[in-house]
């Protein structure tokens, strides 16, 4: 096996009751490195187009990759994925924290979880194996009280991941949470309702083994020189957090605005900033595993029922979609609601897109009193925000119409209510607004997992990042049109990358190129890598991903935005007049994919990339 | 009552086997002028979003205009209109040649049919009234046959609008056929189904009445005047019919080429354009009522059951759906197959579609030898081409699946095959590339019976005809961006003018103008409409006509392209590279039509057109 990893693979089978170990290959190590990489393997193979979701078949993983545990910067996250409940195709989720560190030092470099359990349970993984625990007096209870009370039958360092009641009751926008009250997130597709469907409420993890480096001394003295200038490169990140940027990205016309329909808000993104944060409820920094940075935030709240504890803050995409988007400017009361989604486990971009959906079709009469109980959905009711997250949570009143996501609940209004769903594949947008970044269009439209900017994150080389590996010597022009497909393929194999290593994406702020990320592999795993193997292992991902979908049914026809994205100007601020012209920018990423012009990898390519056994 | 209609609308409801008259409003007649625009106002009232197309609510509306039996030329026309069967929308079709001009001889404007016969009948109107009549033993004979056994029973000179099979068995890519074998059509949307489902066979016309003009001298004096310079400029279209430019729009790339997937074909073009013809199967002209063009085309073939019987020949559109689109480059085999489709009534153009579709799902292999009886659909087989649209008629074997148009086809077939749906809101396209003129993606993008060339008609915009009056002094270009919004919103409003007019859309070629209409409008009813009134006339028309979609669901989100056509370049020819930016030119549609930012004329809107009485 080689260094980086633990080498074992566990396996449970709920329904059996049955768990066993088996060995991560090398060569399959190398292929797909790890998390949703080596992920994607195991969920092409193990399930298919007609496994349901919330069925006993879908498999969960969770996947840790080489960087996890070891000294690497920015390294202490892990993978989830899935069949997503939300979407119907490919999911993952990319979480920080020290779950994933926990679970290489209990041995282990991933799970890989089906069947269903007949009664709630928790697994218990540690160095000696794992364990299918009872977890009926969890059910029900909040992430925050089940982290305290696994840690209180198992190990008091053990780090728990876990559903609350939105994955218990299936919602199928629910998170897995780990790390307790500081709060990370597998966030996004439903992750947490395949868990709630599988009867699983918890994954504890502890141990104390450590990966190997196969090279530790050229690891340290490499990590110790990057990681001064990472830190240099990120203190405004370290200082204000992600929701710092949200005033700047508020004058770029790129903060969506009143469900995407309003271009500007400057007093608005005032008063629910990173800087108003760092003035009031701030505490101190969170740092998830290895993590130079601290982006985390904690907070302290003087209000609402969890006054005075202190826990995890919201994150700009939070303060995005539960405060701008439904445009409400009362920064307790979206730290409040970050509180609920955290506890109850919810992804907070699609539980605040479906406010803000839900509120639009309040202004246009398509939800009325008698299906809100009397409560005016009206755009900046912070009343009507924090009752509707908990309504999703428990999926009670009109919250059942939402736990499904803006695509279902759409459908269930009616036409005319389809305009206001802004979703690719069915996953809520998150917080980048194609029309301030035309690359974000072709990223939005091609993600694997629906709407996702992670995946692409081709607005961060419009704005501060350059990549002379990929070509990029200069920030890119950000309403530019030629390019931009080519720009988005290469960007989402290189995010294919990190969420394979597991190494944060933030890397890139503190000038993390691919070279360093190649030293690092090459270090920690003694291999040979080059860039040429490097890029072509992220092309390789990101098509067995596409692959998936397409037996999913998905192609080019899923590929699109919604118009209202297409069509409806910001009108104002700084991306006022700019409509991303999507078409000409996905005839240039087809292109450049090697793809059949309706967007399925072709034969050609797949051999190329070593995945002909997947040719179907 | 205005002069210029006979003042009389015919009212039948076949299920109380109940008829009769009514007065045309003068008011209502200068509200909506005649044609599918006077159909409009009906069909919006009488029926609503949840009518079954194919039940007995649904409203057949035949319907003449002012021009319709006067001496304007070109005005040999009727509109008729219903809810449509293939898309679910406001469906119009155009035909030309003698039926309305006889539909008011005998003293009606229109015809307003709803019910639903016991068993198959016809009517038979004439001076004295309207006779609902047993059609037994009509039910199952072509719309030729059907014409000539009409016309033995009733009068010799009677003109009969009938359907065939197709029709029958409500095969919703059926038309309405007039005008015996020389075959005239109401085409689009699947009229002829609807005629089938009321168990309505024909409805055969007869009179000797005259519609009188209100200054018969200037009537007379200017339609001289105009006449010689109509023919002037019309004579290739005289010469060649509309089949004439088809070598010339492959070169322009706007021929369509193998579903869609082609840029060139100067090969196949000249093997079945207006000039091969000419030289081959053609025997004459075919001039509509009151028509100094005369593009029809009457044909007599070689080969095949109907060898040496004279015709109606193909039009471009035919030639280009049922030919290039299926690669088929055999004129007589076309020929052929439109012999087909004019007998058992269907609409060449969603004909050809279907059929295009078919083969190239057959080349990617969802159709498979076991769905076709083991006829091979293989691009250019002429063989092909015939079976299929004579067992599309008939709903047997694969015509089973087509008969319902690609959009049902393709869903019935998975996802993967939507890929090569190439259609609007269910209407399959025409044979003019979006790609090929920009202002094309927006006229198919927001017609209101789908993708319709001829409800825009900007590409001869684009191509060779100016208009002073709205402000298009030059040719355009077609690959332009700025300004394309405008120019579909004006034009579309101008070709509702001419559909309820009833002015063959061919007089712009021979130089006529909005002034023009104006004058034989002004001359024909004695009114005196001003340029403004008249334009505002045609953007009521089609603001009522977008208020009947949108109340059966459509808004922005349907006025869309298919992704090949927005994301796959022809990659050869005149077009080879153009992709029309959708979005942004929608933009400025949507603003320059006064509507919401979803599409929906806003109130302001239908009270300035005088439609306040449909806000709902």
């Amino acid at each position: 096996m080689p260094y980086g990893y633990m080498g074992k693979l566990l396996r449970v089978d709920l329904t059996q009751k049955k768990t066993c170990v088996e060995d991560l290959d090398s060569a399959v190590a190398r292929k797909y490195i790890g998390g949703s990489g080596l992920a994607a393997k195991y969920l092409y193979e193990e399930t298919d187009g007609s496994t349901d979701p919330l069925g006993p078949d879908n498999l969960l993983v969770f996947m840790t990759g080489p960087f996890t545990g070891t000294v690497v910067p920015n390294s202490g996250r892990h993978a989830v994925a899935a069949k997503s409940p939300l979407t119907g195709i490919w999911a993952e989720g990319d979480a920080g924290g020290t779950w994933g560190v926990m679970l290489k030092r209990a041995g282990f470099d991933g799970i890989l979880i089906r069947g269903k359990a007949t009664e709630p349970v928790y697994l218990w993984v540690h160095e000696q194996g794992v364990e299918i625990r009872p977890a009926e007096h969890l059910w029900g209870k909040d992430t925050f009280e089940v982290a305290d009370l696994i840690k209180a039958e198992t190990h008091p360092k053990a780090v728990v991941s876990s559903i609350g009641q939105a994955g218990e009751n299936l919602v199928r926008i629910a998170v897995i949470m780990s790390d307790g009250r500081e709060g990370r997130t597998a966030g996004r597709g439903g992750l947490g309702a395949v868990m709630g469907s599988k009867n699983l409420k918890a994954v504890a993890v502890y141990g104390t083994k450590r990966p190997m480096a196969a090279k530790e001394e050229d690891l340290k003295t490499f990590t110790k020189e990057m990681v001064t200038a990472i830190r240099d490169r990120t203190q405004g990140m370290s200082r204000f957090g992600t929701a710092g940027g949200l005033q700047a990205m508020e004058e770029l016309g790129d903060l969506p605005i009143r469900n995407w329909c309003q271009g500007s808000w400057p007093e608005g993104a005032a008063k629910i900033g990173g800087q108003r944060m760092a003035e009031s409820i701030l505490t101190r920094n969170y740092h998830c595993g290895a993590c130079v940075i601290g982006c985390g935030r904690v907070v302290k709240l003087g209000r609402g029922e969890y006054a005075g504890v202190e826990q995890g803050g919201p994150e700009y995409e939070t303060l995005a979609s539960l405060g701008a988007l439904c445009l409400v400017d009362d920064l307790e009361a979206v730290a409040l609601a970050n509180e609920y989604c955290n506890r109850s486990g919810l992804d907070t971009i699609s539980t605040g897109s479906a406010i803000a959906f839900a509120m639009e079709c309040w202004e246009h009469g398509l939800i009325t009193a008698k299906d809100t109980d009397g409560l005016k959905l009206e755009w900046g009711s912070a009343e009507a925000m924090l009752t509707l997250v908990q309504a999703i949570a428990r999926r009670e009143g009109l919250g059942r119409l939402l736990a499904d996501g803006v695509r279902a609940a759409a459908q269930a209004l009616g036409p005319r209510a389809e305009e206001y769903a802004i979703h690719v594949k069915g996953l809520e947008f998150p917080a980048h607004d194609p029309r301030a970044y035309n690359s974000v269009a072709v990223g939005y439209a091609t993600s694997n997992r629906g709407a996702c900017h992670l995946q692409g994150f081709t607005h961060m080389f419009e704005k501060s990042v350059t990549m002379p590996e990929l070509g990029y010597d200069e920030i890119q022009d950000r309403f530019g049109v030629e390019g931009k497909g080519e720009l988005t393929a290469k960007c989402q194999d290189l995010m294919c990358l990190m969420d394979a290593l597991k190494m944060c994406k933030f890397s890139l702020s503190g000038g993390v190129k691919v070279t360093h990320m190649i030293k690092w592999l090459n270090y920690v795993t003694g291999w040979d890598v080059s860039l040429q193997e490097f890029l072509k292992t992220g092309e390789r991902i990101f098509n067995l991903k596409r692959l998936y979908n397409v037996r999913c049914g998905i192609s080019r026809k899923d590929d699109i935005l919604p118009p209202r994205i297409l069509t409806h100007k910001r009108g104002s601020g700084g991306a006022a007049d700019n409509l991303p012209p999507l078409g000409k920018m996905l005839s240039e990423y087809y292109t450049w994919r090697g793809w059949s012009e309706e967007g399925i990898p072709t034969h050609a390519k797949l051999r190329e990339l070593g995945l002909e056994e997947y040719i179907s």
